[in-house]
């Protein structure tokens, strides 16, 4: 399959060990908003590229009828318009991300999905070889992955590598939501002096709780999206991913990891 | 990390090759309604356990400003209260799975999410050996994630494990809803003679949306949740997991995998 024009983009990032400066490619993350005939049903994160298709097919999985899907006129605003004539939007609202006005039309990605946090101030440094160690702690940590092979994980670790806490749910952005409640109720919110861990890609959505809950250093496992380097970058979180074998890339912020 | 109680539930599986049957743990896959000062704010889905932390921290990481969160009376409705005086909710309801009766209290969880959808009829037959070959032709399919690393993809195959479509994206519920997208537009709907195979986990929402498109068999390199396997099983899906070596656990509906 040939991979379409926008669905990725370059990074400059940093390799550790040794720190030496790279462009890799991300996958693009945006919002995109779902029109039925004319109302705004649903905004998905996705990656750019038939855009059509996913709105037919979101369209029809929720049980509609649609006839045709097409973009509107302006295409930088991830939007894509359903004919369904007659459609009963009642139940397409049943669950999603929905509103009135979804507000990605005319806006930037960020803008339009972002949560209103302040940059993240934290003169926290951590040695590489603590966050090198942290996946493999994280997994050691997770008894309901070790059962079922189907939860992903957050971990809360202290600049020193200890596991302060460890959350697992089906869904990724739960697990960071218990952590952060975790925090909530043991007083230690903002996170300025913690690092968190997930066990699996970075979204838009894992960073931006980062980035309220105050934490200046998230690290992953897999591979961070577009809008999560971007987030990242913008609200100063430093981001890392593939942190796996001994090494790790960093996309945004290297400063606060030590050699 | 001790396993919360309800975290993870067992499955009676079968083991390809071979047949045997054994009893699996999976993750259980729940929705959870939050409610803020009395409202309903957002339906997500999660697996039990923390919940008053997951109510909590996403509510702080939404940008609310909560007291405290406690389960109410009825604790099988899978709702949480949080605290919050004086909340602005419509910040909150920006992009939630969200309406203004989310419908979770006093329903079972598949009732409450679940799309109406007839059970998949289909007398297709797929020998073993074709399934267990789909994940890596799916892999060499995914040349976004052999740029990125970072992209989830769903395939459709004919029984004989000919690739028809595969799309890939940073959601993997967007990935499957690209490519019924594409049958639709193909004149291929319902996937009566078809096999979907998906590059991660399956949750209940990817089952919802092969067996809403009419494909009676989807195959996971993945673990399913809890959720995935019972709505697999009322809708007559055949479902796979691990598919991955060689082997497989298949979780129900056997019938349709020859041996």
């Amino acid at each position: 399959m040939e991979v379409p024009p926008h669905a990725t983009r370059r990074a400059t990032v940093r390799r550790l060990p040794g720190g030496a400066q790279a462009s890799d490619r991300v996958a693009v993350e945006e919002p995109l908003e779902i029109r039925v005939d004319g109302t705004a049903v649903a905004v998905t994160m996705r990656t750019p590229g038939h855009d059509e298709e996913l709105a037919l097919g979101f369209c029809l999985t929720e049980g509609l009828d649609p006839v045709a899907a097409h973009p509107t006129a302006d295409l930088a605003a991830n939007v894509v318009e359903v004919d369904a004539p007659g459609a009963d939007l009642r139940a397409i609202q049943r669950s999603f991300y929905t509103s009135s006005s979804c507000g990605v039309c005319g806006k930037g990605a960020l803008e339009a999905v972002a949560v209103d946090a302040p940059r993240v101030e934290s003169d926290l440094a951590v040695p590489f070889a603590v966050l090198a160690a942290l996946p493999t702690a994280l997994t050691e940590a997770q008894a309901g992955f070790a059962l079922t092979g189907g939860l992903h994980a957050t971990g809360l670790f202290s600049p020193d590598g200890t596991l302060l806490c460890t959350r697992e749910d089906v869904g990724r952005h739960n697990a960071m939501d218990k952590v952060v409640g975790w925090a909530f109720g043991a007083g230690l919110l903002p996170l300025s002096r913690s690092v968190l861990c997930v066990s699996g890609r970075l979204s838009f959505e894992l960073v931006q709780k980062a980035a309220v809950a105050g934490c200046p250093v998230l690290v992953a496992v897999g591979a961070p999206s577009s809008l999560a380097v971007e987030l990242a970058d913008d609200r100063g979180l430093t981001l890392c991913g593939f942190v796996r074998d001994g090494s790790a890339t960093v996309y945004t912020h290297p400063d606060r990891i030590l050699a």
